[in-house]
Order: C-alpha cells, then structure tokens, then sequence
C-alpha cells in the first residue's frame, strides 16, 4: 500500500483537501492518504518547506508528498515532481523543497526532478487556479500507481531554491534568528545542535531577555521559568514550562537570536 | 476497499467525529474514511451542502457521503440515504443535498432515496441527541458493506431541498450575490461562467467598488491587486493577489454583485 | 487491518502529528490511523482524558490509542501501555488514562499494563522532548503488527490517576461542576443520567439561572431557548437550541451545577 501525504495553505474547512484526496483515491484506490498540515500561512513557501523537513524524512521510502503553496498557479511557474533519496515529492516549483533540497546535497542525497509536461498524466480539464486538483494530485497518484518519473515528464536540474536565513559567526558565538512558531509557543531558532558542537554551556540572547545555559528537556525546570534546550528537530528553542514562550516574550520570526560561549 | 467521507458542524476537538469512525470500523472493518470538512458553522445546512457538492463528485463511483447537520436531531425529521449518480449520501433530511439535487435535477441525474426506518442497521441503542454515531454512521457502514439501499429502508421521492439564492437577469447583465468566503478569504459569488457565457469583458461591482475585466489566474497581477476571475468551481470570484480580498473589501456573505456587459 | 488513534495537543499546524504517522507507517505499513483530537489543551491531561474516553469505546477490539499529552517528556515520569477490556493504550504515565481507567475499575473490566522498558522497539536515537514520536508510535506500531506487551515491557500495577471532580449528594438533590464546553457551546456538566435515575423532572441551578425540568433533545424547544437535557454520553448538558449556551451563560469549567427534585 503507498503513502501519500499533502501539505496546503488550504485550511481545513473549504473541502479542497478532500477534493485531492478523491481525485487520488480515482486514480489509487488503495492509497493511504495522510495530512502533514493544511494551516500552513497562505503563501507561505519558506514555512511549508521547513513543515514538510521535519515531518517528511519519517516517512517510509517510497511516500509521496504533495504540497501545494501556490501562488504562482496557472502562470509560468512549473509544475514538477522530484525524487529526492527515497522519497518522492510533487509539487509547484517555487522554492517548497527548499530545505529537503539543502539537506540532500549537504549529506549528498541524489536528486532526481522533472517538469511535469506529459498532460496525460493530468486531469483531462485542468483549471487555472486548482493544480493541486487537476496536476499534483493525479500525478501524485500515478507515481503511487509506480509509474516511473521518466514518463510523467522531462527531466530537469534547475530546482527552484530560495534563499533561508542561516546563522552568522561572530566574534564570540553565533547569531542567528527566530524561525518558527510552534502550537506551544516554542521559540524555534535555526541554530542546530551540530553548530554549537552539542553543548549547552551557552548564554542566549534574545527578545531583551538572557538565559545561561541549556536544560534537557521541558519538566526540568518548575512550571513558568523560562527555558532553552534542544527540540525535537535538534535545533535550539525557548520554551516556558507549561507555558507559552512566544506570548510571554513578545517573539516574532525574524527576530534576532545571539548565542556566545560562557 | 470503499470510501466513506465525514462532513459535519462537529469542530475539530471534540472526538466526536472519531467516534464515527470507530463506529464505521466496528461494521465495515476495512473501509477508508476521509473529512470532507468538520468546521461547518453550527447549523448551517447551506454552508455544509455547498462545501459537499464543490467535493463529493471527485470522489470515485460508490464513495458514500456521511453529512451531520443536523439541529433537528431526535425530532420529527427522517434520516435517509440517497444514491445521486454513482455516489451514496447517508444524512438527516433537511436540505445537506440541495446543492447535490439541484445540479443532478439540471443534469438529469437519476436520484433514488429512501427513508431509513430499518432499525436492525442502526446502533441497538439510539440517543436523542447523536444520530451521527447511532444511525448515520452504521448506514454509511453498511453500505459501504454492499447492503443494497432498499434493505435499509423504505423508498421515498419528496427529499427536503431549501432555497439557495440564485442570480437574477437585469437590463445589462446578471445581479447575485457573495454565498461563501474561503480560507484565503476569496470571495465566492454565486455567478457561474456558464451563465456569462465564459465572457471576461464585465465589470463587476461588489462591496463599493468597481472592477473591469476579468483575468485568468492570481498571478497574472501584482500583489495587493484586486481581481475578478473563475475559481476552481467555475464561479466569478473576487481576490487580492498574494491577499485577503474579504477581509480588505469588508466583504460578508449575502451582499449583492452585480455583473454588466462592457 | 489494525486501527491506531492518535489524541495530542500538538495542533494541526506544526506537521507532528503526520511524523508519528510515517514512524508507525514504517513499522505497521497497513495500519489505518485516524485523530481522535489534536486540539486538547496545552499540557491538559484531564481534557484529553476526557476527550478519548468518549471516543475510544466505539472502535473495535484491538485497536491501539496512542495519547501525547506529555509536560514530563524526558524526566522521570513513565513510558507505559496498557490493555483495558479489549483496548491498547499506549502513552505516558501521568493520568491521561484517568477516566478509562475509572470505568474500567467501576464495571471490573480487566486492565493489563507495563512499563515500557524494553528499548529493543523505539526508535533507535530517542529524543528527550518528542517521546510521541521516539517511542509510543513505534510501540503504537508493534502492538497493531502482533507483538505482545509483555515483550514490549515490565509488568505494573500502579497507573497513575488524578482527582476528578465528582458530583456530591445534597439536601435536595446533587452538586456537581461544568467540566466541558463542546464545539456548539454546550455545557456539558458531571452529573450522569445514571445518577438521576433517569429523571428529567429536576430543577437546574447554574451561571445564575435556574432550569425547570429537562427536554429529550435540542429541536424540541424553539431557536434560542435554553435547554436541558443529556448528551450523547449520558451527562447532564445545557444548551440553546440553534445557539451557544456557554457563549450566553458566560459559562466557565469548574463552575457550579445544582440539580434538585421537583
């Protein structure tokens, strides 16, 4: 049985999930069919990309991930599909794969991706403003099905990527930035674990506030102090236990995280 | 392996929807079961029935519909299942199909429904109050099952359809009005392309302002710009570029648009 | 085909949920997963307690529930799973299973549990802040493909349970608390059908009104009346019809409800 999984800006109530879902199942009706998120920002490329870099790597060889940030739909942008390792991905070529593309060829993942020109493989009525309807899911389907890339389109090596803020050395640590939000207010930062050499012997500066020091995990520390450790992604975040961090310290994405050694 | 879909005014938090699914699992262990959408506006019989009938139809032949609006639940009005075309509809007998039988009436689809008054295929203990577990549910399950509809219950030829509010002629052109705003905040009116012929030389007025012409897709203009076009369901549509064109126009559901030939 | 659900308070956004999913895919590759909630309350055990003792007794035998709502991931607090009736649990050991665990005691349906210590079925690296994933999908998983939990762990007898607020007897009836606030704004309260007897002749006190005798279900009253009656889990819940009760009331949990004889 494949897995496809699908990531929108579609939210949750207006049933054009469910329209991919059953443009799919007409196509794989033994397809098992899963969300990574729907409430991604509207137009928001960068955070669908960092959403689907957490989630999609757990995902077993073979899945296929549609995602469908598109506000480029019925333009010049170009509709593609990419196997990237052992995943596969289908999807408007605006930048979405930014971090899966970054991580592959840091680790020296191959990548293999195609323009979806072969109209065959898509609904037969394709409309102007719901591609996620009439090309990525039937494509995502037909992939499922195992029909190879080389027949869905032609090959290409000029992926979209966009540019993502990274952390800067400076004389005494790293600075870097707020790159996330997450459902418990966890400030997320884009500077990893492997920068700073897994310690946690660092002071951290941000949003006026100063922490000395990592903890392990959240119930390390009584409910409502604040709190740095690594997450789940194994990048540097600020918590408060049982709290909400980003409320409690105003923090926005953007805004700018200092690490220095102590 | 069939396919049942859930669309209700149930949210997202509650647990209810999955007691559906358990329920649907305990009869029809291997069906697969996908949301069409749980965030309906309590009691909102139109809303559900519009989001329903924009979905169900790109579903494959036999996909059965569960659809729980249901404020009348426990009185006087039937529960029934209906077969539209290739499509089952399993729900309470208030107008969830009306968008679903209007469009089947104009197509000539053929409709057969019947009441469901056989017991033996409900849950053996019924509530007043939660139909969708004890009665919609097991239907849905049942016929997903193969259990011909005539075995549930009695024919019947009077299903319930409300008044949706439809476009009227005038002097120049057609005058409607805004039924639905999606998640990008898109305003959906209830004009189809096939009513103006396919023609994008109108202007339209909506909410105070004035637009001339329409264009293809979102991207065809800047960002911040206001455009009229089809949407994915082939109706005149209003949006901001990379925006929230009800938010900026104040735009609510009912206020009129009126189209004019240019 | 083996069923696994998921009840988190992750949220819908953040892709976590979907990586649980891929962790057991790669596992159970047939498992049919499905959410009960992912909207409890930040580190609310109780609510999610609630939530999924509503829900689970509707799905088959076997099927596995797996709930993350974990504020002590990391520290000392247990990994556990237990069987209770034909049901697994999979989940931390902090009082999520409360009302599961409550009920099953009070009907002496048996209940099965281990501490989770046999690290042969995690995942191999194992975070100390994303448990859901690193190890209760993994186990989640191992449970639907067969394997018998006291492979997967020690045998324990001491679950933990929190207090719940229980309605007292009174002079002239009983006193219980608001504990829920459903999606439609119902007031659903802790005082059980059971414990009425049945009785719909009852006098209601609560947010400073006071309601005279119970009705079968919502469409028995006009629009906007507001209503007592019991819901579709058998507790003492307040509603308007067509409206929001708690939205009116201004209701808030743990707010007193007095029921008296007529």
């Amino acid at each position: 049985m494949s897995i496809i999984t699908l990531t929108t800006d579609f939210g949750l109530k207006d049933g054009n999930v469910a329209t991919m879902k059953g443009v799919i199942w007409c196509i794989a009706p033994t397809a098992q069919i899963t969300d990574i998120s729907h409430l991604v920002q509207p137009q928001n490329i960068l955070e669908a990309s960092a959403i689907l870099s957490i989630s999609a790597p757990f995902f077993p060889p073979d899945t296929v991930h549609v995602v469908v940030i598109d506000p480029g739909v019925g333009t010049a942008r170009r509709p593609i599909a990419a196997k990237v390792g052992s995943q596969y991905y289908v999807c408007p070529d605006n930048g979405v794969l930014t971090f899966i593309i970054n991580e592959a060829l840091s680790k020296k993942i191959p990548i293999e991706s195609i323009l979806l020109d072969n109209r065959k493989f898509w609904l037969p009525a394709v409309s102007d403003v719901f591609h996620g309807r009439d090309i990525f899911a039937p494509i995502a389907a037909h992939i499922a099905n195992g029909i190879k890339m080389h027949v869905l389109g032609s090959s290409i090596s000029d992926l979209t990527i966009q540019q993502i803020p990274t952390p800067v050395s400076t004389e005494d640590g790293y600075s870097g930035e707020i790159i996330y939000i997450d459902n418990f207010g966890n400030i997320v930062t884009n500077i990893s674990k492997q920068l700073l050499n897994q310690s946690t012997d660092v002071i951290i500066k941000l949003c006026s506030i100063e922490l000395k020091g990592m903890v392990k995990t959240f119930g390390d520390r009584p409910p409502g102090e604040i709190i740095a450790l690594y997450g789940g992604s194994e990048t540097l975040i600020v918590s408060v236990v049982n709290g909400n961090a980003a409320k409690k310290l105003n923090a926005k994405i953007g805004e700018k995280v200092q690490v220095l050694s102590l």
